[in-house]
């Protein structure tokens, strides 16, 4: 399976904190665990040429991970809307934490995708509320973060096809922090953990769960569909 | 409640077909039942000043209903765009038959909106799969609409929140023709039949689930959520 | 709307804590509000004949609210069975609290409707999640009360088909607090607080959530089904 | 991957017509295919001790798929309590057909799981609604069968998790076909076609569903929570 694993790939070269906690970037991390798992993965990053997300690596993509945070709006419109639209064709999207903003989501949304949010070092314990889905395999009946930034509702967002964690936080708050769409054949998985300042993307518990949202988002061979007009049934015809 | 039924209006005046069956514009047909139900209603269409959508008219709208078909691309990206905000914060919308391709529809979906489609004049059975929706009262088991045009799957929304009407087509398409949507605080309502040439909008069962439509997009003062950094708890303060 | 609230009522009688909160019952301190909000409203009990549900009472009854917490058993499986035939029918049912693990709701949901719980007089804040849902209508961002029992995930019910409410406790955990399912043609709302020790039901928001969940679960007409062996259409007659 | 193939295996017995398409019962037609997959298949029947579902059986199967129809109520209260308690520990479970109407679907559902039917040789189109779905790898935009039973809507079922397939017959009606439900760990699949006086079971594109079906449901090693009382976190315990 192709994995690309994008990253904005600013907080790590402009922040010491950052750059220590992730000194190969936030892609890095990712993709390492994800290469460890078995994908082929490659990253990209926004200030590559198209921000290194080229027809061709788009078109063998099996699936997209995406982490932005403070540059959303230098993300070109058009590649923006060609991601969209492999979306919809069938490459899987996994959004991570603060992703929820950049244009890609939003326009699959439909919706502000605004939250409410803290930066306090904060407890965050993340309950699963479907144990029936395959994101959810290998994890315990929560997962707990030492710190970490709150998100909390409202979460504008439509309502999820599944949602399958929640999030408490200790200053009161509590979120939708992980949660499926389809739109086209294309499926997404948002999870909310991830704020730069934190090692959380080396939580195993973590990168089990990015890991199980890249093996359910990738597509396997489901119909094309042709659109327009129609061809009539034979009953139709004779008419 | 004030209702705004938007409509194209360009059909009614270059094919005399659909002249001849709305003299007063299809929005006008749609009014008058509306009026009747004892809504305050006006209408507003493509080719007056901003579309007849100002801020004002939008501000007052407690519910749009919205048809178009062959000049969506004439509406203003801009006011797309600021009905798109409207509905977001709980302006009720009907979208209606081709409305599935509009501007404002598609921005709200984040997919194609596409289907497969046929004029060949078939029969239409609407089937109720879910009874216990206020938009099915006062209907029987399926509405029959003589001919319509087909409108077949796969049609490219995401999954609804409620899917209310499937559609029976005399040459082998089914179609969730009547499903619907929560994008913020608005309540969408997506209804298929009314195609320019048919006498559909004045079916008396046609009407009644616009009614109903009409009736259960309109918010009548649900939470408005602050977005952004918030406000920690004393616990979390003290820290 | 003609609503009957039924209520155990075995607590107020055995525990002096209860009795001097609820002094005319549980059911009697929730039919006053809803009386005042303008419902014709009866009440029920465990102890009465047929647990005061006779043919006749729930023959007229629009919507059904239910308490019940340590006598669940007691309820005869006749009667609970009657009962969830007529919300199959098109009675509305609202349960409350404890009332999750009542032989009704779990009947209807098909789950053991288990759940963590924990009196610790904790503070609970029941997030709203759906700011387009009418059963919000006048409540603010949430409810905060003061001391509460907790109840926490999984909570093992069926994905609802809305999720309104989702609940923070002081201890670490989260509920999805406020659901609402469809079975044939009835609403069901269940809705978490009301421990019988502590006053919620005299909670102006907690009122507020119960009002608009009655006046949302009645059905006010939709269609009734046929099933079994159906006529063919004019065309599959005749082959 | 363990999977236990139950048929009541009846109309093949007393029926000609039945056993001269499925010469080794339904479920024999089944397990073939589902062995060719590379699954452990076994079958268990109606007349079998324990109807072949004897507790190490259950315990080992992953998943189980279910035919039953002219002597649903044959099946012993016990034995049909203890498949749906396996539904929710986390046995897959798909159900075919008539098996609508069985114990097992019936208290899964918590509805009367009823609908429309008819025997009149009718072509059948099997739509795929949702293009994104693992369950649909593999298959066209529909699947046509020749003649089949026909099924209608209302089905009286709760609003499925996620709708895969919408039934077209010849003779006016539509149908939700594929369905899912998620159930406690339990995944439930549940496809229509397959009436006994027809071949469809040995239809290639009707093969491929159940297979994918069999293949989604199973559950591997999603959390086991804990219920009832709860352990509070160290600042409550301090309180």
């Amino acid at each position: 399976m192709n994995v690309v694993v994008w990253n904005e790939f600013r907080h790590e070269k402009e922040n010491q904190v950052v750059a220590d906690i992730y000194p190969e970037g936030i892609h890095g991390a990712i993709a390492a665990f994800l290469q460890k798992a078995g994908h082929n993965v490659t990253t990209a990053t926004l200030d590559e040429e198209q921000h290194g997300l080229t027809d061709d690596v788009l078109n063998q993509a099996d699936v997209l991970v995406w982490w932005g945070h403070k540059a959303h709006d230098e993300v070109q419109e058009e590649i923006a809307e060609k991601v969209k639209q492999r979306v919809l064709e069938g490459m899987g999207l996994v959004v991570l934490h603060s992703g929820h903003f950049s244009k890609v989501f939003k326009k699959l949304m439909g919706t502000t995708c605004d939250l409410k949010w803290r930066e306090a070092d904060e407890k965050e314990r993340i309950w699963v509320v479907d144990p029936s889905h395959p994101i959810t395999e290998g994890i315990g009946e929560y997962i707990e973060i030492e710190k970490e930034e709150m998100y909390g509702e409202h979460f504008d967002i439509p309502t999820p096809d599944e949602l399958i964690f929640v999030s408490w936080f200790e200053g009161g708050e509590v979120f939708r922090s992980g949660a499926t769409f389809k739109r086209g054949r294309g499926n997404i998985f948002y999870f909310r953990p991830g704020h730069e300042t934190y090692p959380t993307y080396y939580h195993e518990q973590v990168q089990k769960v990015i890991q199980n949202g890249v093996q359910w988002a990738a597509n396997k061979g489901t119909p094309k569909f042709v659109y327009g007009n129609a061809q009539p049934l034979e009953e139709i015809k004779e008419k």
